[in-house]
């Protein structure tokens, strides 16, 4: 069942290991299939390299599992909550990457510093308000999904395709689970440099709106003439 | 005599450069077999691509060598002291590793920032007082080790299983060898994950109660539901 | 046609990712045969290890396209008016390589802060002013070029082979796209230490003009004595 | 003719790049032969993986070419500065490692921030004056090697087997090439974790001078009893 898009999740966990994203387990990638409503994710707290697609986990969007012996991440319910949120998204990763855990340890979120973040990401990335204790106590990783549904209030989850969580650590989407992993990889460097080019500057601010306008439009707006067509 | 135990401590001595915990002999790592009551280290000064099970040192608690031709870790007297003061450890490890070091050279603890210490660590990792010049003249490394036990009057060595000595370096610790190199690991994210968003956030504030409690109990605690059961 | 030309700019490319400068797509080297006045640039967002002679672009210097049927790098027009603005120039590299987008996501040029910079650039690595809103939707990429002309009036491109477009990444050229690559390796460590000198030195002073001086022309004066003759 | 030496020098050459120490041609050692008064070095630009024993240059202490067809490294009149001052060198390494060089780009020497350092360095490594005008343009590497030499007035050479050139960056030594090698390594550790240790606590004290000279001397004193006698 879902042998394709298992084998796809297996990969792109399996992704975050080789890009340097993740050690030990610390991190997991999910994807699904929007026809039958079923969610493939990894299992908790297994390595990487013992990962087969028959351990793969897969639910529904309420969270039974339909298929698979091992327990699925425990940060599954935030990934179900995404996907009911946000329903154009086909993938969704979960890493404690090093420069984007520092900004959302911080509590803040990443601005706009240049045209690499430019062809990404319209505008700051941004970070969710801490959990209350009474949150955390009655469904932390369901609420942690609920915050970030929150801070996207206003906001287009396609143009912006990632979050920090406050005290905690990014998670990023795409079309498929590779394009969510893809992500992972551009906002660790994007929020590396703009932690130096903070330092460096000694402000805050933001690029120039057009500038951040044309790279972000000229790859993924309907003129769009980056790459091959 | 304690074959498997030698080997054991033996890969965990070599775990620690293919981490990049150690360049050269700037690290060790020792093993205890409770029963016997028999403590497996390291010698001192070897490189760790030229270790064998042969050439590690077998000591009593008392510091009496049993086996090996070799003269042990240098730091040895500071490893039997923690295996009498805590009687629950079953190996630990001693690195240089640069972030781990960089906040025991400015003598400060590791405040807890973010939930990818909260899953291991139950709080700020402590760092010791210096040793006095009578402590360094009558006993350097046993000192260490008693200075080290001193700071965790009041606290859990079990549910922070780390130091910092001051002006030195790191001692992790755990069930056996191999976990006491994991948390050496996981320290060294730690670090300086918290050393950039000091630097970020302008505070050292840590994060809040509930969520750190959350994630080490979910994954520590009674109840834990992380990974496979 | 210009067979050797394409397979040089090719592993010019490669050459990029190899040295960590770029991931992804995030990168293009172009060359120029100046006595037919052709260029052969990377095609727009093709991964390097796809890269073939076949599939590099051959342009006029007013940008037709002369030869190739993919779309060549978005960057192009950047290029091509470095070669027409820089007459001597016969390759140009473009990055988004960490250290130096630092700098010039915040807008600064680089002071010459030690005898490594001096070996290769002849004082200050220039960062050019932000483009307008009308530069950027009258043809962003070709003022992109304007701008870094502009810029070096006054200035020799040829003793300063780099240059940092605010907002955005470096530029660097050589007599060939294997220098300019080159060029682009030594920009991304002088941008790195000249980032932590400022920080430990506390202030933006270059060093002295007779140790500049010296070490720019023992390697690239009429009397140069460095490496072999 | 010496042989063997060129081959050591050779390797200890090699070594620098293995330990990621230099780039391109961006280092160079020498060996002495003492009983001869013999130099072995590195020619000057010349790729390390195109090094032969063939192509080592041999000098007089005096700068005198005996053997080699190639220019010698053009920092060799401060390599045999540093061998007539300090008569009981074997061996000289330089290299614009980036820590090391961010150091001496600020003018600054190295405090003993931690025992890493007192295990290699018996305190402070110091920092020379800039060079004048005059001394760059009569002799720019002879005076190089005068100014070191004359920062040791009164330090003791072999306790302390580094220096930093102000706005260059360092030289290390040792009883022979790969000790001096050896030396560059620790020393760029070294200087990285004081770099942060700075920027951590705020301030420039050195560790307790009892803990300085117990580490230091453990290892090199009279009575040292790390690593096997």
């Amino acid at each position: 069942m879902l042998q394709d898009l298992k084998e796809q999740v297996l990969l792109a966990n399996q992704e975050l290991q080789k890009q340097g994203l993740v050690i030990y387990t610390w991190g997991n990638v999910s994807g699904i299939d929007r026809e039958r409503g079923l969610v493939v994710i990894k299992p908790s707290g297994v390595a990487y390299e013992e990962l087969t697609p028959d351990k793969m986990v897969v639910l529904d969007l309420e969270g039974n599992i339909v298929e698979g012996s091992l327990r699925p991440s425990s940060d599954t319910p935030t990934h179900l909550e995404l996907y009911r949120q946000f329903p154009q998204l086909g993938g969704i990763a979960h890493t404690h990457s090093k420069w984007a855990t520092i900004w959302a340890q911080a509590s803040r979120g990443i601005p706009c510093r240049g045209t690499t973040h430019a062809d990404y990401f319209y505008g700051e990335i941004p970070c969710t308000r801490p959990l209350t204790p009474q949150e955390v106590e009655e469904g932390y990783e369901l609420n942690t999904g609920r915050v970030i549904a929150q801070r996207f209030q206003g906001l287009n989850y396609l143009e912006t395709p990632a979050v920090l969580v406050a005290e905690h650590g990014p998670f990023t989407w795409g079309k498929d689970c590779h394009e969510a992993v893809y992500n992972s990889v551009v906002l660790e460097q994007v929020a590396e440099m703009a932690f130096y080019t903070r330092l460096l500057s000694g402000h805050d601010q933001p690029i120039s709106r057009h500038v951040l306008e044309k790279h972000y439009l000229r790859k993924h707006g309907p003129n769009a003439y980056y790459g091959q067509s």
